[in-house]
């Protein structure tokens, strides 16, 4: 555990660039086109959980945007910032930094760097003890294989997602492709037992692949379970005997019910939330 | 035109909110999570062009992001800083304002509105008077019914599309969506004669739905020429007898060449091409 008296200290500054400052350019490239990417990290005791599902993360989006920074720098002040919070969830935006109008991308652009420390989440302990349900969103994730997976700034579609619901009936609202598929909640993965296996969707058309998503799909390979990750239809959902969702800071919650649909949280739903407690507790 | 001297005059600060401001909050949502609209709007002798088609445009994103705005406040505070640009490109961003993490919309979220000045827009004469050759992008447009039309702060598929071509022999990019159809270029709309119409795409599912292409849409139909909104295929645009590009920016610029194939500049072009510089000469 963190020091009970950090609680009292105030959060570090957000930085940008390395200075302590809270604004950027309206020049930014993140501002005008969503360009850019993001992380968002659980601190346990001073450290970030999953780092390196983040950075691996976080090098696929350079990839998929043609972008370039220097990771070394990135690690080393995440690291110094995890150090000062303590406890509680660190935010790293990476954008392509300024530029004048216009798409292009600017020959000798230098990304910017902002990281902002947050207390920790106020979720309800009951989400992972006894389960949540899931709203149905009606709105459908576009299919776009040049994007999906990745953590970038474009992500209308998960606030307009999460705008269908302002009930507290439902922690999470699970949400298809156009095309019909189950994919993913606005802010978390989805994994769900069916038979022997558990099967979590494909991400390659659209969705984030989720840090904890990935860990767990590692974790329950090396604790003997089989998960699969293949195309999920609806009726796979709604066929599944144990459901949860996932991500990063909040780790795992059991899904007792979407719509007509309810499951009881069986003991494959709470061996997964241990493995998700080992890094984020 | 714009009195010469004006020349020499330094262009108005950039507002935010109306004050001059270059910067905003590292929590604004615009930024964030792209969760905002824009428009760039052509300023000629201290004027808006098309100010009407930008502010229709405007209404239709803030519905389908269920924004809220002062209207009133935004038209005239354009109107103020086209008197004070006099000539060049008024370009106002408006976003969902600041907010704490997290996809949920703010119940009290207050817009932020970034105002910003340009000089005009440096393009060859020689694009609208010879024509252009368009780049054959490979990056699709995900098909998505919620986004299209509006010109929301997402614009990663733009940036990617705009990034594929870097020689000043192509002056636009071709964009398709991922079930094939023609849509788009990265910054224009596109125009067709097939048989005795002009066709231009239909962007329900995908692209930028362009003030140009509203009031080119409005004018040749009141000038008696028949013009057909609706799915377009490869080959279509390949068999018509001509082609132009469109923005409210620019104009019209005809279109000569794409890969293999080439266009003459034809006298339906012209036309189109006078009833642009009605608005924005």
């Amino acid at each position: 555990m963190a020091d009970p008296s950090l609680d009292n200290l105030q959060l570090p500054q957000t930085m940008v660039n390395g200075q302590q400052r809270s604004e950027v350019s309206v020049l930014d490239r993140g501002l005008a086109y969503g360009d850019g990417l993001f992380e968002t990290m659980r601190v346990v005791d001073g450290r970030i959980a999953l780092l390196d599902y983040h950075l691996a993360r976080l090098r696929r989006g350079l990839l998929a945007l043609k972008m370039d920074a220097d990771q070394t720098a990135i690690i080393s002040e995440l690291n110094a910032l995890a150090g000062q919070l303590g406890d509680g969830v660190l935010k790293m935006t990476l954008t392509r930094g300024i530029g004048k109008r216009g798409y292009g991308i600017p020959a000798q652009a230098q990304p910017t760097r902002i990281c902002q420390s947050f207390a920790p989440t106020g979720y309800p302990i009951e989400n992972a003890r006894t389960g949540i349900r899931l709203f149905e969103c009606q709105t459908r994730l576009a299919v776009q294989p040049l994007l999906a997976g990745i953590k970038h700034l474009n992500r209308l579609e998960q606030v307009l997602a999460r705008s269908e619901w302002s009930d507290s009936i439902h922690a999470e609202g699970m949400v298809r492709d156009t095309l019909g598929n189950v994919i993913e909640c606005t802010m978390s993965n989805l994994f769900m037992l069916h038979g022997e296996r558990w099967v979590t969707p494909d991400l390659s058309g659209c969705g984030v692949q989720g840090v904890m998503r990935d860990y767990l799909i590692d974790r329950l390979g090396q604790a003997g379970e089989s998960v699969e990750v293949r195309k999920v239809d609806f009726s796979t959902l709604l066929e599944s005997t144990e459901v949860f969702c996932c991500n990063s800071l909040y780790g795992v919650w059991p899904v007792i019910g979407l719509a007509d649909t309810s499951w009881s949280i069986g003991s494959r739903t709470r061996q997964a939330q241990r493995l998700a407690e080992q890094v984020i507790k």
